[in-house]
């Protein structure tokens, strides 16, 4: 086979591909999508919740409105309307977002691709959760960076052990503040608070990404570290160390890819350019469609509909790890988002598991791969957003029987 | 201003933000899209053609079939019937393109960016036909690449020429083959072949870059450079030295971005990886519109519309300028494509010529910014598809009227 090929790309592409991995996670999510299958892997909305009458009247709208004009090629920084539906949002007293203070983007995965084309270069030292969001290493590990893992607790973030992390001289720290990706922890107000004073102590910006801020189902909600950095400048707009991922993905529908960033001017102004030169401007009907949606107060009407089913299908899956789980097992309550966090006694290893729970039909991610260090190796997150509650007991109940054998045997060698 | 700021943000950005521009063009189109202007400028497609009853039944029928699940995430690589349908496009007798051999892209730009990405790094050296297409220097000049310049005529780059830049072993060549952005000029067939050779004995990988290869007016179509150099290999794939970029932008509607590469496996598999971390798929309604619009025929069918048109169109705008423009100017008389390309006497300098002609209600793109090397002062890109035939008319009279008075003041002095 080799011998054929006229041309050896391996020699020809850059070295920095090497970094590159296909993300095993979107790898396996090609075989979860099979039919039948219960799968806890993905970060999928449940799609049978999407309205989708309510979608079609919605595109069927836009397009009276806007004809052509709405499959026409759109500027780079987003519609306007979007920006200033988007900058309203976020505005309060304590924090003033202007239209320029946000930049659409294709999904808050480009957001955080565009962050690090910007932000980062070879040798820079980066802070990251551990363990961490995925699709941020496949993102950021090209520019060369160093990554710096910081231990997390049920809290989040333990931001005190960040310190001696800061001899190093990090630019920027990353961070998944609510119902974090992969944990589901929930970083304490206090934390939030003595973060953004290391960050303003040490010149380090913020990235600060929030896809599942909006799925709370107890609790109250925390201020943002966007919010409580802020400093309003005198023409409504802001400056802030943090630069601020959002996206419609887990409150509307991810298959529009339309996310934001919100961030300081000079910010936005670089990050547009790398927008522009990345792919000229996010889809112009997607972006109509987003806001018309908005404009009809789809949001106010949808999100509790969300906030009931997954609030549902958490305390299904909690409920359902009590009653199948070894007792050595323990996992994270999340007050909100789409995934919990189980760690499994030591000598067992989530990722061997893996191919009888798929066999069995059930689907999950080991937790190694979300660790900078080796880690994890006992641990593994769940999603529990995708499936129905009776769904979620019987996958549970399967997985915790493949568990219970697992320590059987462990225990007869 | 400066003081309030807490950050400062440009000594924390990453050098390269240093060669990030916004490009002059997509700047300028802004201004340019208020209403009333006789826009020569961009590269829009007419909106006014766009069958937009046709795109809602579309749509509905998609979310009819689909669902919820035309919303949701999907696979990185793009959706796989329309992966097939583009394989089968362009699969022929000399080349038999597989699905792995496609992937599918938020537009051809997103395609160029990810090229640059996978194949491009410090130091490498790319030649680039002069002029070349703006927002392929935006995407690629932040690797680092050293762009090689070189010439072109009536019949595209001037190969031959090239020869003398291979001491400097370029990795690479990028080439719009068919009515080039701007010049609109078409590669000739001896050339594309002698170009193919050239590329198979400096073993130097060929972008082929070919938004507007549809859209020829006189004339036959040539064969692609992809097809040229393809080799099939036993299991109906082929390898190629040869990246080639597409999009339905032009024949469809640039509004969705759906786009694509095709390529030899392990060039769509690193791009693949490239594009996860980037912006995780395409949108997944737009593929699907995409799809379900060329499942019925649409491109059969709305191809010889805009065929009709934007022959008109280019016939209006060569007769203006036969009529209008002073005896000194030459241009070019392209077969297809969307520009043609203006030489002005070498003493004008169509970017001072420029806030005149805006004020007169006219756009244009001076083409001093498509070169590399500070050359075209007394160049200009006029784009031909987006104005219908009587304002061609009355945009050219207008500009042919600003050059004869520039021409009489340079004589007066």
């Amino acid at each position: 086979m080799k011998a054929e090929l006229e041309m050896d790309w391996s020699k020809c592409l850059a070295q920095r591909t090497g970094l590159m991995q296909r993300s095993a996670l979107r790898e396996m999510m090609k075989s979860t999508s099979r039919p039948g299958i219960i799968s806890f892997a993905g970060g999928l909305p449940a799609a049978d919740l999407f309205p989708v009458a309510r979608v079609k009247a919605a595109l069927t709208a836009v397009l009276d409105e806007f004809g052509g004009q709405a499959l026409q090629y759109s500027v780079t920084e987003g519609l306007p309307e979007l920006r200033d539906w988007i900058a309203c949002r976020f505005s309060n007293k304590q924090l003033q977002v202007a239209r320029e203070n946000v930049l659409i983007t294709s999904g808050a995965q480009q957001a955080l691709d565009l962050v690090g084309r910007i932000l980062l270069e070879e040798g820079d030292r980066v802070i990251l959760e551990n363990p961490t969001y995925l699709a941020l290493l496949s993102a950021w590990r090209p520019t060369g960076v160093e990554f710096l893992p910081a231990p997390c607790d049920a809290r989040g973030l333990l931001v005190e052990k960040c310190k001696p992390l800061m001899k190093r001289r990090p630019k920027a720290i990353y961070c998944v503040p609510n119902f974090q990706n992969p944990q589901g922890t929930t970083l304490s107000l206090a934390r939030r608070k003595r973060l953004v004073a290391l960050a303003q102590e040490h010149s380090m910006a913020i990235v600060e990404d929030n896809p599942y801020g909006e799925l709370r189902y107890i609790g109250s909600a925390l201020p943002n570290m966007l919010e409580l950095d802020a400093r309003n400048l005198a023409d409504s707009a802001f400056d802030s160390r943090v630069i601020y991922a959002g996206t419609f993905s887990k409150v509307m529908m991810p298959g529009l890819r339309v996310g934001w960033v919100i961030a300081s001017r000079a910010v936005i102004e670089k990050l547009t350019q790398a927008k522009q030169a990345s792919d000229l401007h996010t889809g112009t009907l997607s972006q109509h469609l987003a806001m018309e949606l908005a404009k009809q107060g789809f949001l106010e009407e949808f999100l509790p509909v969300l906030l009931q089913h997954y609030g549902q299908r958490r305390e299904a899956m909690l409920a359902a790890l009590d009653k199948y789980f070894p007792k050595s097992a323990t996992w994270t309550e999340p007050e909100g988002g789409v995934f919990l966090w189980v760690t499994l006694p030591k000598h067992i290893d989530a990722s061997q598991l893996l191919p009888a729970s798929l066999e069995q039909g059930v689907a999950f991610v080991p937790g190694e791969d979300f660790h900078l260090n080796g880690e994890g190796k006992n641990t593994m997150r769940l999603n529990f957003s995708n499936a129905p509650p009776t769904r979620i007991d019987e996958g549970i109940k399967k997985l915790g029987k493949l568990l219970q054998n697992s320590a059987t045997k462990n225990q007869a060698k």
